[in-house]
């Protein structure tokens, strides 16, 4: 468990580049075309555009289907802290979340499958645009598979170094110290691979529009990595009763 | 504190509107122009277009500077809870953040500062791209301000529901019993206002990008809503010795 965090957040960054690459077909920017075009829309467009298949947007437009499904509403039953617990759990939850760190170097401990079971699952419980839960976490621990995972990750962050990105985004990760070779997605016991579902299929085989679904896989990893914090990090006052790692 | 939760989740989605209009100078699509257009752009390209100023970027790409200032790492010390109490506490955390809901009713009873405070900063310890930390919350307490803002999002949301987002969009939320009125926005004793910001200012004054800057805003959302949930909510074990709201 110890620093998946940090994988996790390559990862967030860097499959989203894969699955990308491979939804548009492959496409690729022609040479000598400005990286990037100053183009006056409103937001919504741009949401939308950005992570939806935007062709079925326009069937849609024209054979829009009434969504016959009933939902339940759950009943909302809650308990609330006095102030002062408030107080304490609010001020202990952001001294431990700020212990975290975006490390490049991982240990190799092997962590329990459960763990890893239930931070996912506390990840699911976010937010989605019309509850769409537009996400898939993926699991991988065969080292071999990691070892792709590596070299495609790679391969894509050497041409984000060398070219795509620009020298000023070179220049700005400098001082960070960052690069494109990534020894930890070998080293880690675990990768969760977070992907963003741009679409789902209704029961008549029908895509169903995944509204936000860049905005709400990003929740979710929030969650999820305030799950690994969680989990893994211990208070400065209980650090003492259990052996250190380090 | 009660259903915070809910307001955000909703200023989240809402204001993000808000801003992107105001940042885009008020554009406006215009009549009969298609939805949204299909074209083939690698994921990069997107990603920066979505949400950083583009003139700027051609900028950069003919005058880029070299960041001079220098990071001191800090030093990561880390302590590791056993197995056992790895598993417990991520199935703990997961069984409370499963009792999140995105409610529409709200409670006014007051939340001391010192508690909105304290989940800001943890949504703060977010990571973000290049450490740009691209966020800014506000918090808002005054009435008016409160009203005028119900005002603009419930203006802006009616024009999603009559027209910008499309009659799926608006079939596949019937379901949820959601609407554009949002009283909440009164009710609730505060507001959190979650701005991501496209672009910084480097000490010479000139532009700075802020890379991925909506996924590193919509992390340090999911932060903020554990942080809540984590402060408010009483786990079921401990409930009975805490007066109930409801």
């Amino acid at each position: 468990m110890f620093l998946l965090t940090s994988v996790l957040v390559a990862v967030v960054c860097l499959l989203m580049v894969w699955i990308f690459q491979n939804a548009d077909g492959g496409t690729q920017r022609r040479k000598g075309e400005p990286r990037a075009r100053a183009e006056a829309r409103p937001w919504v467009d741009e949401d939308l555009k950005d992570s939806t298949d935007v062709h079925q947007l326009e069937e849609d437009a024209d054979g829009w289907q009434v969504s016959e499904e009933e939902v339940d509403h759950i009943p909302f039953s809650h308990t609330r802290y006095p102030e002062k617990e408030m107080l304490k759990r609010s001020q202990e939850f952001y001294e431990l979340l700020n212990k975290r760190r975006s490390v490049r170097f991982i240990s190799n401990e092997q962590v329990p499958m459960e763990v890893i079971d239930n931070v996912i699952k506390a990840a699911g419980t976010a937010p989605s645009g019309a509850h769409t839960e537009p996400w898939t976490f993926v699991v991988v621990k065969d080292p071999d598979v990691k070892h792709k995972i590596r070299e495609i990750v790679e391969e894509e962050e050497e041409i984000n170094y060398l070219k795509r990105m620009g020298p000023q985004w070179v220049s700005d990760l400098k001082k960070l110290r960052t690069k494109w070779i990534k020894e930890y997605l070998d080293t880690a016991p675990v990768l969760i691979l977070i992907f963003k579902r741009v679409h789902g299929f209704a029961a008549n085989g029908k895509k169903k529009i995944h509204y936000y679904n860049e905005i709400s896989v990003s929740i979710a990893c929030g969650i999820l990595l305030a799950a690994l914090q969680m989990t893994k990090t211990v208070p400065k006052e209980l650090a003492s009763i259990y052996l250190p790692t380090l």
